[in-house]
């Protein structure tokens, strides 16, 4: 081991800004600041477990960036990859979100084009931070935002993958930043790299044409590729506050799935970041415990459940709690109705 | 057309005072203030879906008035014929909301006596107000309020109605304002000057002795009386947090009876207005696409469902809001959590 | 002494409703919401410094008539004497109150006309009240605010007067309530029962038209009645945010003028009520140390100087924390800048 | 009866912290602040169903421990009985709470130890207190605390007995402070004293050792000891937002056990203190209509289901409120669906 | 007259965020959010104090686009020149404030690149538009902004001032972004348009190399083109909290130099928007009553002093509270220090 | 120099709890929640101006000791050498502040005893630690807690100074922790060790018996001890709102006084931590560029000042902040009013 992070990963910071409680974005005098990102939010999760992460990324010189930085520090993140930008066009991507109740969905508006993160290339970051992690982690939306992003996400793949951290990617299928053609071309070009795939089945099917079983199609892209682990999220919506969360993990190495029942009618607070808590749960659990993936994949259903009931991008768990969720969702004796 | 409003309403206008969340009102230490009232609210739904609407009331020439007035505004409705009322008896009527939780009730106390608007009288607005617009609006709450609102109210049905608008009518029964007896006996009289009538199947048996099925209820008043159009909703009440509703339109004209299935176990923020959200729904669509009922229904319910979800008692939704609730409750097929 | 209670007064109590901080009243989207009135201000200042003390009133029986009553509880004063009036014209007086910053000044919007209170009546209240106080107080507010309370007032003074307590009355000019020459008819008529009078010199030249100086004047009135210490306050308002502040007592009984150098450039919050806590520290004073009027003077002093710095109308210092303020204002030497 | 007091009861009070809506303890920035404890909550209960109740407690003399009594004279009870601690080691006992959404449970964290309350002793409080009350309640967690507290409630028991009170005494077992061994030995010393007794199934079989069905449970303990009422919850856990809640009450004098059909479903905004509520409610119940336990299990039901509404560790309901929360419960036509 | 309005002006609408009171915008979790703009602050100061006024902008086709258009409203400006541009590119302007305390100064960040507005163009807007305002007004902040923008204001300068309008000028020189000779090049030929023109004296040295005294200054711009009018605001910041402020106006056609003292230690809660405020006080009584260009002084001063008072960048004030603060800033006698 | 940190402190780290704006302690209904302590400040100081610093502390293992680390590390401080105590009795020690304005002063209700921290000792924290530091940073608070800390401080200050540490050491004497005797006693044994002597005049007088002009004392430590650099602060507090901050610093290498003319009239928001964030900007200034004594005194004052008009304990200035308010000190000519 001995590398100084388990983790590192590549991708867009952004700060969100939410009105209170059920508040419209066209109405209300306040917003609530956060901040997030795919890519941030799977390196928050495998810090808060217990193990050394850090985002790459660049930020705007200014107090924007500054408070990004502050806060994925609170998050235990590291900040020694984070690279800054001057000049009065730097600026920090932002989005603004609203809860939804049924039969009013979320809504979402972006405001992340010309971000400083849209010009941040390969020579930005030093070369000797390819061997300081064992593990790479980037998502199809730094892929999807803009050519300058998706070439220097390629080539740090190429350039910690042979440094000897392993890859993982999460497809993150975004319809409003590409179409699934340009995703499929662009993934596809990748997976000869990745060794932890995240794809969920219906973009295996949409955008990579799979057919067959949901288990049929996750073996087959370690058929095609030399990937060592597939794994695909199920969710279902029953309204903006009731989701059903599970996921089936399929390992190459054992020829075996991995699954257990689902987290039924989890009471959402904040959808957003959920997925990427799942990956970081399924990566915090391989790193920590290599070759146990039923762990992971109870790792990844309690994170990403969790994550739901947590206002806010980033997961916020720690791994005594994340334990005891699985401990409660796996116990049929009595439970305390209260941590005390 | 070439009326320069499509829709005029006559009606108090409140301040609301609501403790934050779920707090009460015998405690806690603030209030957010909205703004509302019946007509108000039917006349902010048609605003925000794009038509033409002002709202005609009496108002105190104070910082509250003021107020009121700019929140009128920034929901889209004219100001044009609001009057102001000068001295120190001048006043804004208020009442204070408090949110339920099972097993205990949402609860209101009003402060509405004495205001500004109880002193309206016919004199305070132009003569040619009453050709401005192709439809009037009121509801029984201005009936019910005092004598002189009542007379306001009656006279100018019938001058809008001598200037070739069309009369708008919610029964909106409130029993703490008057008795059913008094208001059958008020109401009946309008009845002959009415096109477009909104009663509820329960009021239509309690207040006007009405028996038979829903629908031969309904089709009754369109034979009793002139009128072209009556909309009867149904809501039922599962908790103060979920509430199933819809609706039923007979037109006379088509002697047809339109529905769609409810919008089920809504999951209500606030359901303070979705009444009037639903007559705004309706009189949007007939106005913008006169003779076509089922779409009537469609945006009555739409307009109805999502105002529960809202905070404050005015509708919020856009047209666009509107029409892709519609698309997504008769979808069948995948629909997307979130819209961004 | 053996009476239940130090002090009792009567008078109306109102919700406060300002939006926070600087914001203005026709904007912002909350208020905060406090409780006050002139006489319950007094008697809070007299409580929180540790003396048992009652306010008679008369609330509504709905929600906020209980806020009013536990506000009043919470603040140390006795709800004994509080009634309720049932039904749905049963309100409570408000007023919207908004700071100021020069060259703003602060402003407010009473909403106090058709209370509960103003149809507080004698009958309302028991007999054996007025034998259960050491001392009544009642201010001019009171008695302007309609003919109802004016009665009750005057009765209550002289069934108090006649129950051997002590009679205190603090003019309170409010050129929005009435005019001066009705204050004087009617106060005049009040002023044989009196033992402690506050009356500012500018009230005492404008609306009693006296005329000499200020020492002259406050001797005046104990001459002409029964009337054993006046109290006298002057205020400089350099601004909305900075106040000067001192006072004048004399007495009869030993004939001298009492004083102390004002507090120089108070850091106002919240000037309202300051009055008030002006006459609660007199009347704190003259009834825990009866004839020590230099004391009278300096708690008077240090009440209305530290009620300014603390939002709400109602005083909210202890005894220990006015004590150490007069202690700052006569100490020459050092002084820690904190209390800790 | 002419006891100055209905109710009495020994108990911490503890200043609750709680983050804003479902933010963590770990994040956000700001508390809000809230006044309870088990003991209190029952006094209030009482009080604001319209009996006279006190607190028997210490608090540290300072600004914290002014506002634990200004909250407890804000929520009707008296302060008669509260005693003050000196000195910097004073310190009024808190902790933080955190709301949970399934699968995130509720959590609490305590900072309770080395309290001001912890050295309260007997000789704090007057001799004629004892008698001036019809009931004295305390619960399992003030015997649990500390030696000093137990030793201070055992000592209170007798001489309230002695003074001709009732004894109410609630389990209320708290695994985090002491042992289910520790709890019975010292429990079963008190129950020759206690006439009310408040213990679920659970605790009774898991902590005293009872077999047997629920009523056979029940009954035995008035069988033991000269209990003469035994009140049994029951309380099921759907999730952190919804509760099911009912109780059985065993009289010994009838010889009859007293229920209704519990309150399904309960919406729970903070269930801290609903079993206090329920307390509160059968007190009341028992000591406004004794002998009538019908009412005493429907005032204890409807006390807890309500207080799991509303936000606080107090109850918040007057009398009126709950009796119409019954008279719905027991419904079956028409019910309005807002109080208004 | 008969024009249907009395002023527009063509300017960026921006988003501001600022942290509650002193915090900072690297902390902190919240974000009070309001509407500004040089140009709408124009608009809008001149619309409260009760003209007809519009703001022709450029808004993206989103919430935040529309919650933009809803405080124009609010504000009484007419939106009735707001345009909207559709695609994920469209992006409302936003800015970050934060204010100062001595010595730290408040502190700015734009992110007001690529938005919207900055594709504003002539084509955009009908032709009818220019016959329809009395006055039409632009800053320099719109010239700097960017090319496009320059292009378009210079545009509708043609245009307007053919239609009849006059044609109001502010400098409002920003060094972020442009430079002073790129500033005066531009200017320049914009001057033999201008009716009415604003310049600080700095302003005039520095950027149009103006010597001699300030008097000289204003007076040789009317000489060197046909401007009529020429405004010249003087401040002094003492600190963030106190700056003073007054102004001299010169009327070429009466050949007269306009002032009154300036308001001395204004105690500021916002000064941004304040040089607009001036602008709407002088525009308006020069509207309202042309040729009173000591009023125009007056009432300049008195938007201007009371801007400095009031949260957010637009002014709030309506013409009773100028007048009533312009009153006061020249009374010597009594003054009462509320409005009530 | 190459050692990991460039500072390191031991002392304890504190939850700060303040009532929103003015609001008191013992009213009100929310705390904004901080995080603080003297030495910990001092280490933020440093670390937002670019050094590596960190704190040695130790935490209870609770969500609120969650809470601290995340506050810590969101301010630049590594949390390295953070333990955690395990079980019920571990707690975080707090304080509650209230802001003062004249004659009201700031108060401050400590609940710091019995902590977690209190129980921290030498083993606790690994040998290495000792070499990995330039400079070893502690207070008298540290010293004034209890023994435990007091010995542990006194260990780490010999292993550090063995080590090859600079030791830095501010009196910052607090009688409520312990009398001046105690402090002298202690802190003369400790004198030999320490490099860096923060004192300031009055606490060199009062504590250690010093007489002569300050300069002598300052000189004289340097003297008796084999101390380096003695800087000494002198503040004049006008007014809660407003203070005058100035320093001297003494260095024995060149014999020399240096200082500059102090900040008058700080707009002060929040005093706490000034004093420290005093020593963090000498300390910054002397780590980064050893030897330049007058750019310390410069850092120092500039932090104290800028930290006085800043929210919260801890200082929140970058460098870019702190040289431009040293510019803007020293500047004569023209200043901007704003950073934009």
């Amino acid at each position: 081991m001995g590398k100084e992070f388990d983790l590192l990963s590549y991708g867009e910071v952004l700060l969100r800004l939410s009105p209170e409680g059920t508040e419209r974005l066209d109405d209300s005098e306040t917003f609530t600041k956060r901040v997030g990102g795919a890519e941030l939010n799977v390196a928050t999760g495998v810090a808060l477990l217990g193990l050394r992460t850090g985002i790459i990324s660049k930020l705007p010189n200014n107090k924007l960036g500054q408070f990004a930085k502050k806060r994925i520090r609170f998050s235990g993140v590291s900040d020694d990859y984070l690279v800054y930008e001057d000049g009065k066009d730097a600026r920090l991507g932002l989005y603004y979100y609203e809860l939804g109740r049924y039969p009013r969905k979320p809504s979402v508006v972006y405001d992340r084009a010309f971000t400083s993160f849209s010009r941040s290339d390969i020579s930005d970051f030093p070369e000797n931070m390819y061997s300081s992690a064992r593990l790479f982690h980037v998502s199809g939306v730094t892929l999807a935002l803009c050519e300058e992003t998706r070439n220097t996400a390629i080539e740090m793949i190429h350039k910690f993958k042979e440094a000897g951290a392993l890859i993982s990617f999460d497809v993150n299928f975004r319809g409003n930043l590409w179409t699934g053609d340009e995703a499929r071309e662009c993934i596809e070009k990748l997976l000869p790299y990745v060794d932890i795939f995240f794809c969920s089945e219906d973009t295996a099917r949409l955008t990579f044409g799979k057919t067959g079983t949901a288990e049929e199609i996750m073996k087959s892209f370690t058929e095609e590729y030399p990937i060592s682990i597939v794994a695909s999220t199920q969710r279902i919506v029953h309204s903006p506050m009731h989701h059903t969360f599970g996921s089936v993990i399929y390992s190459r190495e054992t020829d075996t799935f991995y699954s257990e029942k689902p987290y039924e009618r989890i009471q959402v607070v904040d959808r957003i970041g959920s997925g990427d808590a799942y990956c970081s749960g399924v990566l915090y659990a391989l790193l920590s415990e290599p070759g146990n993936y039923q762990r992971a994949v109870e790792f990844g259903n309690a994170q990403a459940a969790v994550k739901n009931t947590v206002p806010g991008d980033m997961p916020g768990s720690d791994l005594d709690e994340i334990e005891s969720v699985i401990r409660d969702h796996h116990s049929t004796g009595y439970q305390s109705e209260m941590k005390r």
